[in-house]
């Protein structure tokens, strides 16, 4: 079951310039994290239920710095909030939507997530994520 | 005082196709809205706290045709939940960030909205809505 909005990916070229805006809102970086696999920098802005995270390319072959090259700065994916992320991709697979793994790997904070295909998704990267109870118990 | 993200804008050529991703996750199309001035069909789609609107151009002069041509279907905008939209708009004018509306002007559902540039906000349309309380009081 999809239970919210868990994040918001924004692509940016550089956290210090980008989070002023954030900022001068009242909202607040909470913790900047590195995530060597995708090579970014990930500021983290909580926003009511959900978050906000600033997404800055730590090398020029990143899919951040990919997105940033074609597109430029601004929305780059959605992460749904779900309770079972592993029964989701499959029902999605199995009515014919594309999803990026067959399933689910470790994301950041114990969570479990996987991808939908944007032409799976009206041209949204949509991220859904599992946030699992433990941690050591993760299967 | 922003509250959480309202809504997530995503353009779309037709929202019967667009919606299916979202209800095969169990999300539910809540209403179809018309917006005249925007020229466009709105499909409301509450999620956790927050909603994802799918936004259908009902002309080729719409802002989100334009789009639509130029970038393809995806995410549009995001709609950040304020406590105080005026003031919000002011102080980010003061401190230099370019905010389209002097004044928050009446969105839908009785609330008040202003937008900031998105070169103002890192490449982003951020939306700034407030709920108004009433309807018929509101100034």
């Amino acid at each position: 079951m999809i239970e919210g909005i868990d994040h918001l990916g924004i692509a940016v070229a550089s956290i210090d310039e980008a989070r002023r805006f954030y900022e001068q809102l009242g909202l607040h970086v909470e913790a900047i994290e590195e995530v060597p696999q995708e090579k970014v920098r990930v500021a983290i802005i909580p926003c009511g239920a959900s978050r906000i995270e600033l997404l800055e390319p730590t090398a020029e072959d990143s899919p951040i710095a990919r997105f940033l090259a074609n597109k430029g700065p601004g929305l780059h994916h959605v992460c749904l909030a779900s309770s079972d992320v592993r029964a989701e991709g499959h029902a999605l697979t199995e009515h014919g939507f594309r999803v990026l793994r067959d399933e689910p790997t470790p994301g950041a904070d114990g969570c479990l997530v996987n991808f939908v295909h944007p032409k799976s998704a009206g041209g949204v990267l949509v991220e859904i994520s599992e946030k699992l109870s433990g941690g050591d118990d993760a299967q």
